[in-house]
C-alpha cells in the first residue's frame, strides 16, 4: 500500500469547486443555446464520445429523451471514419463530448456531421482543441487541467453540463434549483462512509455494476474505473438486461454493486438487489435513506438525476482506495495514455 | 463431462436449413416492404430488443447506417415503460426484434412507438405473439421452435433477416447474391476446426471478446454465451473502445477472442491483435485466410457482412463444447428462463 496522495484523489476532491464554477459560468451560454435549439425544432439528437465521456452520454440519453422527447442516437465514429458511411443528420443536434477534444476519430466524425448539416454542440475541457474549433456552440467544462489518466472531475463536469442543458432547455422547475445545491452535495459526498465493501472488493477479481435508466451511465463509468486503475474485471449492466444471461454468473459471494437513485426505477432495482442476494451474491446498494448492512449511503433529499453525480463522486474516492490497497498506482495504469488515438 | 447432445447443439445444427427457408420465404415480403420504406422517406431508424436480439440490432446498426445513411437509435423500453417519456417517432422505422415476441416491456414500448406514428417492423419467431399483432409489417424468422435457453438459430436468423432487409432496401448488388450462398457457408462452418483454444478457454474464468463495426454485435453475443452457459466472465468490447481503459486488464496469458471480418476494419483489428499479444494476452483471431497459430478459421471469399453469421455459427459449436468440458449442462444455465420478463 503506497498511500501517496494520487492525482486521481486530488482531482476528485477538486470536483465541487469545478461544478460550482461551471454552473455559474455556463448559465448564459445555455440560455442562449436553448433559445436557438427551441427555434430549430430538431428531429433527434446524436451524441459522439469515447470512454468516460461516452458514459456521460449514456446518462444523458435518458435525461434528454425523458426531458425533450427527442430520440438520442449514439454516433459510432467508425461508420464515417472507417466505412465511409454518410449519415443524414439534417435537423439534428450533434453533441460531441471529450475532455481533451483531440481524439482524431472524434474530430473527423464531428467534421462530417457538420458537413451533413447537424448543429454542433461541443462539451469539452480544452477551448483550444480542434474539436471546439468545429462547434456551433461550445460548452466548456471549466474543470482545469486533468492530469490523472483516470478521468474524475471531467466526467462529473460532463454529467453536470448535460443536466444543466436539459434543465434550461426544458424550463425544468425542479432540476434548475436542484443543480444549485449540487456543489455542496458533492462536497459532502467526498466524505461519505463507503468503507464496508472496501476489503472485499479489493480482494475480488470480478464483479458486476448495475444501474437503471440514467444510472446505467454511472454503472458503466464505475466498471471502467475498476478495470483501468484496479485491474478488477468489473462489467456494467442495465438492471433490465442483466437478467438476460449474465445473471447466471452470480453465486457464492459474487460481488454486485447497484446504483439506486430515488426515481421510478427505485422498486425494480430494490427487487433486483434482493434477487441477487437470493442467488448468493455479495450485494452492495448505493442509495439514500437508512444506513444498514450492504447500503453505501448518499445523503437524502437530492433530486434523482443529481443523485447520480454524487454517487460517482463517492465511488471515485472508494475506487482510488481500493487501487492503493491492491498495491497499485492509480495514476499509472499499465498500457494507458491520457489521449487515446483510434485509427 | 456429460457429452449428451444438448438442445443448444441440436438447434445450432438446424441453422443452415433455417436460413435457407427464411431467405426464400421472406423475399417477397421484403420486396414489398422496401417499396413502402422508400416511399415513406424515413428520417431515422429505431431498434428495440433485449438480450441476443439486441446484439443482432447492434450488428444491424452498422449495416443499416452504412447502407441507408439513416441514423439508428437504440430504443430503451424503460424510457417509456418506467419514466413515462414519450419519444417523437414520426417519420421513423421502428424495428422490434424478439424470438418469443412476449417480453411485456418490449410489447408495451412497441405499442407506444405505434401510437407515436412510427412504422412498425417486427422480426420475430412466433407469428401468434402480441408483438407481431402490433406490426405494420412482420418478418418471420422461420426458425421453428427454439427450446434451448441459449438462443442460437434464432440469433443467426435475426442477423440474416436484417441483412436481407438492408440488401433489398438498398438494391445491394454485392450482398443479394452473397446471401444466397450463406446457408452452405453456415453448413460448412459447423465443422470448422476451432479446437486450438478450447482447453485454455475451458480453464479460464475471464476473457475479452472484441469486434469492430458490425463485428461488435457478434462480440456481444459471444460474451453473453460464455456467461450464460459456461459461467465464464467474458466481456465484449468494440475494437475502438477497448483501448480506453479495459486494455489495462490484459497481461500474462489473459485470453482475448477477436472477430476480424475482411472489410475496412481488417488492418486496425489486426494491429489490435498484435497489441494484445505484446501485452502478454493469449490472442485468438477469428478470420479467413491461412491457418496458423492463434487463428480460428472461416472459409475464404465470403462477403464481409456474411462472415459474421458464419463466425458466430462456428462459435456456438465451440461454446457448447466448452460448457460440457466444464461439466455444465448448456440447456440448464442456473437462474435463467427462456422468456425474461422485465418490470
Amino acid at each position: 500500500m503506497t498511500n501517496k496522495i494520487s492525482l486521481m484523489a486530488k482531482e476528485t476532491v477538486e470536483t465541487p469547486a469545478v461544478i460550482s464554477r461551471q454552473l455559474r459560468a455556463n448559465r448564459d451560454v445555455l440560455e442562449d443555446l436553448s433559445r436557438r435549439i427551441r427555434e430549430k425544432k430538431f428531429r433527434f439528437i446524436a451524441t459522439c464520445a469515447r470512454g468516460s465521456s461516452d458514459h456521460a452520454c449514456a446518462f444523458a440519453k435518458y435525461v434528454l429523451e425523458i426531458g425533450t422527447g427527442l430520440p438520442v442516437v449514439s454516433f459510432a465514429p467508425s461508420v464515417s471514419t472507417l466505412y465511409g458511411g454518410v449519415l443524414k443528420l439534417q435537423d439534428s443536434l450533434f453533441i460531441a463530448v471529450s475532455q481533451s477534444g483531440r481524439s482524431p476519430d472524434l474530430v473527423q466524425a464531428t467534421q462530417q456531421a457538420k458537413d451533413q448539416g447537424a448543429f454542433i454542440l461541443c462539451i469539452c475541457n480544452d477551448a483550444t482543441s480542434p474539436l471546439v474549433a468545429l462547434a456551433d456552440c461550445f460548452l466548456p467544462l471549466h474543470a482545469g487541467p486533468e492530469n490523472s489518466v483516470a478521468a474524475t472531475k471531467s466526467y462529473i463536469a460532463s454529467l453536470t453540463a448535460l443536466l444543466q442543458l436539459s434543465a434550461i432547455w426544458n424550463f425544468d422547475s425542479g432540476l434548475l434549483p436542484a443543480l444549485e445545491k449540487l456543489p455542496d452535495q458533492l462536497d459532502r459526498g467526498l466524505s461519505a462512509d463507503w468503507s464496508e465493501p472496501v476489503e472485499l472488493l479489493a480482494a475480488s477479481s470480478n464483479l458486476f455494476t448495475v444501474g437503471r435508466g440514467p444510472g446505467f451511465g454511472i454503472a458503466l463509468e464505475s466498471a471502467l474505473k475498476f478495470k483501468e486503475t484496479s485491474y478488477i474485471h468489473a462489467e456494467a449492466f442495465s438492471a433490465a438486461e442483466v437478467k438476460h444471461g449474465p445473471m447466471s454468473l452470480v453465486a457464492d459471494g459474487y460481488p454486485v454493486l447497484l446504483f439506486r437513485q430515488r426515481d421510478q426505477s427505485w422498486d425494480s432495482v430494490g427487487e433486483l438487489a434482493e434477487n441477487f442476494r437470493e442467488k448468493g451474491g455479495a450485494v452492495f446498494t448505493v442509495q439514500e435513506g437508512l444506513l444498514s448492512k450492504g447500503i453505501l449511503p448518499i445523503e437524502s433529499n437530492i433530486h434523482p438525476f443529481c443523485q447520480l453525480p454524487v454517487m460517482i463522486q463517492s465511488f471515485y474516492i472508494m475506487a482510488e482506495k481500493i487501487t492503493q490497497m491492491r498495491g497499485l498506482d492509480p495514476d499509472n495504469p499499465r498500457h494507458l495514455k491520457k489521449v487515446t488515438e483510434t485509427v
